[in-house]
């Protein structure tokens, strides 16, 4: 991907600092004639805004999108829909505290972008961390509400699977669970825990990582392409391009490492529908590059906040050593917000994938194919 | 990255299947007057080649490389250097048996890509995987050949530190070791250990997974770029995009999940040629997408090789249950060849990088910088 | 190029409808630290401007740009200068009259983009051309205002040269005159003629084409490049993308045809800097699409504005003949608003191309090369 | 377009220098399933090669093409088809005489890329023009071939309408006489005329400029994008690109300059089959950068042969004056060979189009709409 601009046939390019006057993204390459309104934007903006709990930084932005270009009404149907030209979505900044940040002006912050941003453009955006700002990823919420509306079928979700060194328990994994609580949790129980643990970390000034799961199903076989364009390679890319993302595995991920081949290779039998069904998931419903039809699984983790209360040796942009403690207002565990925009950047992906396979093979071929001489 | 094509600026194509009669790539926008010789590309290609121990596939290929294009003699050093347009690397095939899949011509084989590339595409190409074989992972190693070639003081090195489920001990890590065993593994005594493990699994007729680590020394400060050209959003990218690669982390990774802020991010001192020192490389020399200067260091999952002798519960193309036991010959663990495939796909990664970066900023602003009014 | 994006190292994608509430770019991938202010951008936008003469359209837009990101206050010069990062500009449309538009919604206007846009997409935004509207390229311009700093010592002018039938005299062409006169042309005699003989069209409701040339001086030899990414290649695109224009060449252009390769090709000499000096410029600065260092010059044509007053046979989106006569407000030779739209599609092209360069070659070789052996 | 890739979605690469063991191109992205035999690629390749009558340059080269991936035989149907995968198509040199240019080797042609590469890359190929040399559009030939076989039912036909100052009576136009005379000309009276005039301009030393029409007849209607991804602007880079390609125009082109807008706006009527008739075709089948579904026609200069007999002035790399006279084997009209290569060009650019559109809006909406209430 190029600079500030994201896939290929379904293209978004986002734009904007954490104290700029607004943030937003022009998407490109939509399909035409998809109803679309600002409200089912907002809808995925509104879980990924921040100051909703304690959990979460208390910057007060409604992140009240508006879309600029790219919609029209239809006259039959009275419906806005994508004209298939840009779409521009606006949002603007309204809680900026720049002088929060004037006493670090100079001043790099350990595990954040300041000094290789300083180092490659000789240019230290210091309020709020500029361009490199987790508030970026409202951008890609706004791309993403439109990209889940081009995959006929589609569904992608995402939960927070571990905070800090706990995990949840699998056995109670309920996607009906993950909006009942500020983490987006799918395992009740743990949630309760989260809140209390989190508190702490809180309390203490200081932050912790987390682990983030995210299943699309709805995937049609088929889509992905050989080598450089491999749907697990472009979704690789897209969770790692999310600010304080580490690590992505796909299907079992690092787990395949210590497994024999008759474990992790998934047997096919012939289903009800005349389809393949696959009896097992270990590869994550990608194989070669390429969607099997299964649920695709992909899983992230998140370090913990780098901006936290507890004092920091580091150095200025004038070349001295100094200390740093970060004041402003930030997010205990930045993984919780990274739930939504990890759904968004899965939905981009898939479209853009959807796009470019149509376009290269079309309708395509009915499977199974008729036995020569048949 | 589009289909076949790897990079931006530093680009190559790659092209052929396991059983055609050649495989190869062509690389594009390398820079001029880079002393070139297919000995050069040869000498990385030798570590890659199969059939060098009982540990790899008994395939006898040599994968002699010919340069067909893009070097020319420089009258005043003698020397055949590239020219700054496209280079042709050519590696015959010659040791392809496709009747030992003759067998198998119309059967999936579970954990490969025949089922995803005929549901996308409609054709079948049973020979050895087709343009989904790891063959084609030579041309990555040819190509990279060349990118090592690209940034002044770049190293790039790559070890195997686990193999099934038996890790390294990370106290006797020694480079040195690396091309002492047939494992490219830094490990003495536990490359002993793994002789006497991958033999029993290959007389099993099983495989199991690995994982490779990848450091990256010499990669200059500030190349990368936000926010969807992230290096470390590239090399996931990149190293995903290898066969049977299913995760990939950026220094401590998923570790990062379980961690504390204070613990996490790297503190910064002012070292004595006045660059700045960081205390620690939990970042893995990425920091917002952007390289800090420090090593940059990448590990990924490689799982067990599908192909085993072993029965196992298929469908065909015609839509019918079967069972598959794929003879042929193949790695009892691919990830052991992974590590030059590795260690090329990096070097891409950063010489596209550095052209990109120097494109942007071209020589940049001296770090640190004056003080205003001073 | 992709849909609404533009270049490769230097890039902007444009959004927006010639009726909606804004039109504008993002424009990414610029180099940090040059001083911009939305001033610099204005006084370009200025010069497209509709509403200025009777000769153009008579809607009223002021075309204020507006800098949402991308630039930063450097503390040391007190200058806002660009981050590196995208900068978005922003243009509100202010006097769109969309009921002009409501008699002719269901009608395709002749020699517009409405049926191929509805054929294409199914949507047909009548009002004032939508997307295909030529109020698109003050986005162009605001973007070329941009470029114009990026590549040290270039300097971009263009002028009409013909309109309707009647050229220019090129014995008093004066590159000083364009300003002088609502037509920007270099020859004052005919800018009169252009006044009585543009009255008479508009009175007519009828509408006529011209040509445009665009003289870029300073553009360093050696940038641009072989084989699809030549120079002369994106010039041509670059061009043509211009709403309206039918026809591009570069240098001597079609009379290259009728010339023997004696008159063609420019002979050489060392200048008195030790330089090449091409005894004339029938390349037009461009030879196997690589800048020669000379000027390079353009010339395009811009076909008579479709909007017309006289009654013209069309079919409406239901599929009924019908006859359309578009009253609206519009430009009676479109090609005068053409002038620094063109100026600003040639200093992106030339910017990119430095970069691109740039990027490949770094600071290259400097010329002559010392003989070998001596 | 990147370095030396061409296309987006169907893409192709090529690679190779003049004097160079090989050259050819990587096809990627095309649809799979299509019939491919090398017999299919070499009937194109035929049209362009090189030593076929006096009129062309004396090199033998047979222009043999292999297909070295990409395609597999379809176990139904016998044929060989592509795979959606890589396809390399190689062509081997066999008649270089690098000899012929020893004398020259430090001195720039005038009107070639000598000068301007070597001001580049500092690398100077002086072998029949190395990269620059048009013997590169015997790749562009091969890909066209497989690019024509795309969409369904196109048609891509050049021919030469302008030799010099001489231009055909387009009243004698007839496609049935292209193939009737060395010179690819559709006037045959004309064809007898350039017989005599090239032999007088070949016995003088000298060469001469070409003007070569292309049209495409069945583009549906609908490819193209907004705004800079139009097919127009597409066209006018691919036909650029060709070598010694000075200017290009679609439809009335230049020419529209001069007109009215009733003139030139094309009016439209419901056909028999209630589709749109056009009821002239002045904008060449493409309005706003989409195709109206009218015949695509474009027509482009060739410049004269900058290798001549003659002597002239230049100067060498160690920054010389001296004197060149070219020997060689050379075209007295380079503008004949180019008029295969424009149909490649033509056919691949709406290839790319075709499949880039069916991306973004698939089967797309039947046109004419159903009235809203009805």
């Amino acid at each position: 991907m190029s600079f500030n601009t994201f896939g290929q046939m379904f293209r978004f390019t986002t734009f904007g600092e954490s104290h700029g006057p607004a943030i937003g993204c022009v998407v490109d390459g939509c399909p035409p004639r998809i109803p679309l309104t600002a409200a089912d934007i907002q809808h995925h903006l509104d879980k990924r805004r921040p100051g909703q709990s304690r959990f979460t930084t208390q910057r007060q932005e409604p992140d009240a999108v508006k879309i600029m270009s790219g919609v029209f009404r239809d006259e039959a149907t009275g419906q806005d829909v994508t004209t298939g030209t840009p779409i521009l979505l606006l949002i603007e900044n309204v809680d900026q505290r720049s002088k929060d940040y004037s006493d670090i002006k100079d001043k790099y912050r350990p595990g954040h972008a300041g000094y290789v941003y300083d180092a490659k453009y000789g240019v230290h955006d210091y309020r709020g961390g500029g361009r490199a700002s987790a508030r970026e990823t409202a951008s890609r919420v706004a791309a993403g509400a439109v990209a889940r509306r081009i995959v006929p079928g589609l569904s992608v979700r995402a939960a927070l699977v571990q905070m800090g060194p706990h995990k949840i328990d699998r056995s109670r994994f309920d996607w009906n669970e993950v909006d009942n609580n500020p983490f987006f949790c799918p395992d009740p129980v743990q949630a309760e825990f989260y809140a209390t643990y989190l508190d702490s970390v809180r309390k203490e000034g200081s932050s912790v990582g987390a682990v983030i799961e995210v299943v699309a199903e709805g995937v049609p076989a088929g889509i992905g392409a050989p080598v450089y364009g491999k749907l697990d390679a472009d979704l690789a890319a897209a969770l790692m391009s999310i600010n304080a993302v580490k690590a992505v595995e796909i299907g079992d991920g690092f787990a395949t490492a210590a497994m024999r081949g008759e474990e992790n290779a998934d047997e096919m039998r012939i289903g009800n529908d005349n389809k393949p069904v696959f009896l097992s998931n270990h590869a994550g419903g990608i194989l070669g590059g390429i969607a099997t039809g299964q649920p695709v699984v992909a899983r992230f983790a998140v370090k913990p906040t780098s901006s936290i209360l507890t004092p920091r040796q580091t150095v200025d942009r004038y070349g001295r050593d100094t200390e740093i403690l970060t004041k402003g207002r930030h997010d205990p565990c930045v993984g919780i917000r990274a739930v939504p925009v990890a759904e968004a950047m899965v939905a981009c992906v898939i479209a853009d994938h959807y796009l470019r396979h149509r376009g290269q093979v079309g309708e395509g071929r009915a499977w199974p194919f008729p036995m020569p001489g048949a």
